[in-house]
């Protein structure tokens, strides 16, 4: 944590669904006040770690299926937007954009960044196309740099079908624990840099 | 924790070994920063219910094998004590009076409560005496009222074999879970009142 | 488990999901594999108790959810079926009558026991009327009693829309943790009797 | 497991005591009947998918702390020796040599192998030197092999101290989870050839 904060790096909380078995990434059955309260108690135990490293807690985002849930499902953002409030006004949600999840973080009046994501195709509505889908992941870093180049510097992005889906990219999306994450990053920088796009602090 | 609020009952934490099947009452090797994290992932956590609630994080006492291990091994009070002072000057740690966690959380500058307990005998250095012994707990009533008046009152306690032991009572434990623990709490305070004691809250 | 056996208790094993915080009541997607292997390791520790006590494990029946998940999802089904196949053949299934979990464990050659349930109340399709509703559970006594007896007796049930439906019934589960469970399974018996329906073991 | 078989694994289970976060290697206060009924829990499940499989559950060795609490203790050592008697008379124990847990294994009528280990120095009363010393494990391949053929060839190790330790040697412990495990077998297999000692399977 004292590394994170040396280098700037923002501390976020991504809470999950309590199956250790499945590492969150399965759907449960949960109800809006157990997504609070999960939410709340995860957050709470890293902003109590944040705080004490002299840092401050500064976004969260659900994990995995929390997150896939929570962005179809309005009393499950509700119940995760009810946790980020009783977090305090400083600290950022990051929310799929377009979902009912940013909708009702925007009506709640918190801080919220839209996520993108770099590796991922997107349905025409604008949702994530299902990791069960062949065509779910991008592998091509070409294909991911330029899709991350469109959403951030024409609002938009192509879904699977071809839709020009408007689209709002505050945070983009890189799941570190893939091998590439560092030369992806390193790539996408240059292609920002290479197209005048700065990339800011959260 | 709306209901404990509005009746002004102080919030604590209460963090415990990781052991869910044991209730936390088996002793574990673990180490001061084991400790520190474990006791700074849970006051965190409760914390930010405790603030969701309108309310805040009043105190900190450590449970079962937990505290009963810390009282006796400075490294592990450390832990405790670094936990406590991470989470900020307003929260108090409830210790055992007389014990290393008392003397540690001192030095760290902690607000410090002495705990003494009702219904629990002790041994002649002012520990208490292990609950394997026949005679670890005091069963009868006008005893434990007598107990506490005496810690309250005169600053002491009669240790099992007779030795008179000094003891600061800032606050006193009740376990909950006894059915007879509200019949007691009653005796206990028109007793404190008989003896002109007042009970101030935390 | 040594008193279980001197009573003649037949040792069912009642695998759940890994859902500790939600006694396992709350659905998971979990795959035909992953309910294989959960219900094999528990119920395999199970028969462990069982035969250690001098007895057997003798029947298998999932608990909350997986039940309930299984009932209506082949693959699922698939999966207990086969972990309790794997477990030998002197081990009995108790499934939902009419439900695919019978089909399935019939094609698979397990020994089969239909479940009824005393205090729940059916859909036209045999079904258990969910939980949510606030017709799903029978809380008259007699009316109870006489949906086992019509059941037992003339092998139909009539549903919450009033269609009757055939069902088999070998074995009739009635919750433990209920205070009325003891004085309800009396009555019951008595109605049987009176019936001339005798109860057999298991 | 189909792979092992096929390979001729002999299959073993491994019970831990209940500590996931500290991978079952942190000491816990057990009693005699948590040892047996965690012992013939995790075994009797690893049993039901050996069984499962075509195999056997073929041996059983204590875990981790579990392991170093038992063999000092006879009480531990009872509730072991009593999960693998319950297992049935074809399941062998796996014993550290000498201990206490070696002779009420043999006193119970188990099936007894000694373990020596490869990578481990020795006190002089037999039992492994605790990892916290600066000379617990052996690192030089060379004086691995040199200990294991010495015990398996004329039955006795040299401790820490010089003393020479008679032991018996029937299984060795080799951890398969450092980098140098596979390598290191192939250099103890060919000098326990050169040695004409023969490797049978278990």
């Amino acid at each position: 944590m004292g590394l994170a904060l040396q280098h700037g790096v923002a501390i976020g909380a991504h809470p999950s669904l309590p199956d250790l078995q499945g590492f969150g990434r399965r759907t449960m059955q949960v109800t809006e006040d157990e997504v609070y309260q999960m939410t709340l108690y995860q957050a709470g135990a890293v902003r109590a770690f944040a705080d004490a490293a002299g840092g401050r807690l500064h976004h969260l985002k659900a994990h995995g299926a929390l997150y896939n849930m929570a962005v179809k499902d309005a009393a499950l953002s509700r119940g995760l937007v009810s946790a980020v409030k009783a977090l305090g006004d400083e600290v950022q949600i990051y929310v799929l954009a377009g979902s009912i999840m940013e909708t009702l973080a925007r009506e709640a009046g918190l801080v919220v960044r839209c996520e993108v994501f770099a590796d991922r195709r997107y349905m025409p509505d604008g949702t994530l196309a299902p990791r069960q889908r062949p065509d779910a992941l991008i592998t091509d870093e070409a294909e991911s740099v330029a899709q991350v180049l469109r959403m951030v510097g024409e609002g938009s992005l192509v879904a699977i079908d071809g839709t020009v889906v408007k689209v709002q990219a505050d945070t983009v999306c890189i799941h570190g624990d893939k091998p590439t994450a560092v030369p992806f990053v390193q790539a996408l920088r240059r292609a920002l840099a290479g197209a005048s796009v700065q990339v800011l602090p959260a």
